[in-house]
């Protein structure tokens, strides 16, 4: 286990060095100790930047009971955390119901409060009849939030802050850091020339708009396609071509999804493309490109180089995969996902409606809500003096 | 009156050939007469493009009774529509007492239907006790809506469409089209050059964020001053430099005040600036900047051109002062105002609203209220169709 | 005249506060004295900004005869110049003869040093056969040096230097100042909105290189053609599209010539356009547009406004001419051409290098020549000092 | 062999699928057979991208003697080409000796035209008294040119085509394609926040310009620090703070030298720097950065991740350094430098300036020189036709 711990510790120092925010709020915890005697419960992924964010809620005063999200655990991540004294539980190669049973240890350890992702704590609470006992919590996720407004609408007693709600995030992860990890991930992947190359963003929601920014302005030739007519309208005095996704078809040379919606490039849609289009998604699903369709029919399937695959269809046409369709921003050769500062961010909205849901819940509501307007002020402020924007 | 006419005519002919959604709209209210037996009473500025919208309405089936606002009434605009057979009240040279009398004229009129403008017909019509015989109406204006919402709120039994809450015209008129008019009009008033200047823009609502991108995109190295902790931050991820102003005042050479408040750019600020600096106020009200300190302190005023003064101070500093505070893209030699197409598509607001107001009355609610969300739609469609943006 | 001077000085007031180069040489001038017992014969445009220099030239010790361009002298400014002791001949209204007689009037009163514009000077000397009496001289733009190139090589025993050769003109002046002139005064002239607009530049040299960035930059969608291969590689990096006038013609919807060339939009490619295409050249000459073939056809021509100009043609569709097809960033209602400091910056060209033909002759060969490059490195600083750039 | 043979042919091939132009090449080669009877001797990078031009040559008849730089070579490329029939010399773990003996038997092997990299094939064919039986050759580099124009001067009978003066080199590879590697490497290895972050770029040559217009197209925040004023006047026009190093240094955050000079950021601009700054070097040499001062003071190194080191100082700074100062587009997990495309642009230079050296040798001159116009032209044409810039 040293040896784990070791390597996750030298992965973790650089980016706790690169996350001023949460430095400051450990500081500030370690002296307000807000969770003392609280033990908060959480599934989340395990990997190095969220350690840190678990450092900070360790260091006020939170006994940490904490499992990994299914497939996405980092062992050195783990066996580091572990070292610090929390309970961890989980690891890369989880069976399914391993990771079930993983997330029913949590539940048994009685959490006061929920750190949720996805909405798998708070379902298995109510399941278990323990609603009652819970102060209150965060969840991180949108389709965490529709859950709680729909399957378990009425069903908590306790309040939830949800984090993806905040105008912040909107901003600082969605627009501009998933901007730039998709716009990187896709020159790291296939090493092709960005400007004069022909783009087609399928969504302008904050995704994006960020992506076609991004692509755009390295030189990028971007067409927007997207069923929204005011998103749409936003995009066409953005100086982008805007048009219907199959009338794009042909133009495109490299397709990108971010729409949040299934069967987005259709089987039909990669037939208007030309030989060698290049498909990428951006959204958190695995659905927004047909890839079973577009497997159904392949003659060959070549693995080009990590993540990038070649698909020949019949009739001579080739396509190329990133990432099997699954977030591209996440894949290829040792991906680093979004950048430190907008995680920083992320995790110090976490931090801060963790401590008002610890120590001031009566100022919430019961059920989902978004982050109080103070805290997204607060942090609003300490974000832009952390970053030096008066230099 | 003839040559009058011709005048007007002439400079409307231009107008008119580039608002395509106008020209639609009034081909579908010739057909449908929407406004058949309805008399509408208007306030608003009469100058070209407005004289447009007016055509359509009238083709509409609406008789119309207009005046201008004070002080902005052109004559041959107000020549070419009695041409058309409106009755059409106001000069420019006309007195306040003229004025006052106009509006009431107008409400004498016992209009139907309110195409308002501050909320200057809605109180005449409050005040008249003659509220219960109108259906309906229109506000071109967010003070305008502040009136309706506060000093007449639950006066007016009858619905109010507030334009001036339009995501479309937030994203078409505040952000793109004012950025563009108002950099245009310092270029033109000053014959400075943008590449490489110094602009502080205070204020980043939809108008400052425009006037931002728009300066920075011509190669201006430009900060943001802005109060509101999340607009502060989305600035700073924009790439600007953020600070307050009082720290920028000795950096800047040009001075864009953008906020809607009074007293922005105060003495105290301007005696920070270096010499030469240039202040100029994008915001509706001539308020944002303190004239009255500024010129209280002179030695020498100076008209250097036109909407160009120097204000030279004690101790030999001077500044510029750019259309002595009032809105800056509606000075100097023949100034334009905002794009012909964002202008359409300010006017198909108006006209599917008023239209809406006339026909189905009983889907809206009484008092101030957002343009309905189909119509919001129906506009961003056509617009994108007309701009051509699939092309 | 006394009126006239007074205008003319409040007009050249403002400008002269924004030229800091040359108030430096101006007090550097005064105390070298370099042109102390020199006459130095001009020809050049007559208007505010050039006022400037001679008072510069006057200051360093320069007995000053001038002569305007035909067509643009401006009256006020001969009456401030006057006024400062110096001969300076024409108005507004010569006719073509009285321009020549005061060319003539120039060489006749034996200058020891030229500014000459386009030749006309040093064509003179050499026809009256007095080239040995002058020192030197420089010449502004590129037509003269051709003229001094070809059908003046060899016969000048004196030295000039071409002021347009200068690398830091082509950035400064004909990139970004004409860039940004071209696209303030087609605003300023058409009230067209920029973005999402579709525009065709015609030449991607320095000018359309600054034009369609600027354009660009405004949100505009820029396409370019372009016959230099060199060239067109360069627009397509920059992310343009690009391709051939013809297959562009039905794309576009603004077009913007900027080659050199004359009859670069011929009645075919017209011929090509959508109704209401419109218009404008920046090219030097008034020749890049087929303005005698478009009127040739016309069914009506009718004037809109300033400098625009609609022009029926047969079979319904119309097209929209600015400034008859002269250099559009000089035309409309009071333009006011290339920013200060970009003239600021060819003005301190020109005066150093007229104190080097002055004080150094020796150091410059017989004939046109370029800026010294040590003239030019020297400017440089001092531009970025002026500036700020290191603020 | 054969498992490594598989390995470099799959890499290969999706490098191949994006080089259009190397692939039309090939078959115009192929029909035309320039090479035929010739032996080509080369030194040059062994990576996959410089695979495809091998094979091109091939197809045009070329018999192939090969030999990798020192510590470059990749094996499994080497046994892909020797697959094909072709001689091909070292491996990846070649002592310099080897190296050194590779380069001899490529001499040895008495090739007719050379494809010459830092002009060692050049220099040892003149040591060898060989130089008369050469037809002429390439070479890639500019310091290779230095080397011919100096050392070389004289003594080369043959004509040698420097690649690197062309001007579709500079703009594509040097401006485009470093532009964006080098921000595309510093994500990647980093995973820091372009929007916002504070940039210094020393150096405003064609690597410079690309590296500062991609950082601040990303939102990050650009300085420019460059001693020569022509080009410092350029980035000052272009809108970035412009000012010397030293005063920068307290500024910026991440720091990138691109000068081509060595000692570029010393120790002392360093102790200016804040705690955290982050340096990299994109320059051929790893020379920019004084690192071996920067290690002697250093109390502690700490590598974070691969290619970030940290280095901390006395007193409490620490300072972090990508890839030890080494070209950092280079460096990290899988870096893939250079897009495809502009690699497809640089190695047709080659192969069009090695065709013309074979078949017309008398069209050129002894000596290095740059590549003929025509070639340039014809290049330029292709390149935006394969990239369907019309489209």
């Amino acid at each position: 286990m040293s040896e784990l711990f070791d390597r996750g510790e030298a992965r973790i120092r650089w980016i706790r060095s690169r996350m001023p925010l949460l430095a400051d709020a450990r500081t500030e915890f370690a002296a307000r100790q807000p969770f003392a005697g609280r033990r908060v419960g959480m599934s989340l992924h395990l990997e190095p930047k969220t350690a840190v964010l678990l450092e900070v809620l360790a260091a006020g005063g939170a006994e940490i009971v904490a499992t990994g999200n299914f497939g996405t655990t980092q062992d050195d991540v783990v066996a580091f955390l572990r070292g610090q004294g929390m309970t961890v539980l989980g690891s890369r190669d989880d069976s399914l119901e391993q990771h079930h049973r993983n997330v029913a240890a949590v539940i048994d350890a009685k959490p006061d409060i929920l750190l949720d992702n996805g909405a798998d704590l708070a379902a298995g609470i109510v399941a278990a009849g323990m609603a009652d006992s819970v102060i209150g919590g965060t969840e991180e996720t949108t389709s965490g939030a529709l859950r709680l407004r729909s399957e378990l609408a009425g069903k908590l007693p306790f309040p939830t802050i949800v984090i993806n709600d905040s105008l912040l995030k909107a901003i600082g992860e969605n627009r501009h850091a998933v901007g730039q990890s998709v716009v990187e991930s896709i020159m790291r992947i296939t090493n092709l020339m960005i400007p004069g190359g022909r783009f087609v963003i399928a969504g302008y929601g904050w995704c994006g708009r960020g992506i076609a920014q991004y692509l755009r302005a390295f030189g990028g030739r971007v067409a927007i396609a997207e069923v929204d007519e005011i998103k749409a309208f936003e995009a066409a005095l953005d100086g982008y071509r805007v048009d219907e996704l199959e009338n794009l078809a042909e133009w495109g040379q490299v397709f990108v999804t971010a729409t949040g919606h299934p069967g987005v490039i259709t089987r039909d849609i990669i037939d208007r493309m030309n030989d060698g289009a290049v498909l990428a998604n951006a959204g958190h699903f695995p659905w927004e490109i047909d890839v079973d369709a577009l497997y159904a029919d392949a003659e060959r399937l070549t693995q080009l180089d990590s993540a990038i695959e070649r698909v020949d269809l019949p009739g001579g046409r080739h396509i190329v995969l990133l990432a099997g369709g699954r977030m591209v921003n996440l894949a290829g050769t040792n991906p680093k996902g979004n950048s430190l500062e907008s995680m920083d961010l992320g995790f110090l909205l976490q931090s801060l409606s963790l401590e008002r849901v610890a120590t001031d819940p009566e100022s919430l509501i019961a059920g989902a809500q978004p982050v109080p307007d103070d805290i997204e002020r607060e942090i609003a402020r300490r974000f832009v003096r952390a970053l030096g924007a008066n230099r």
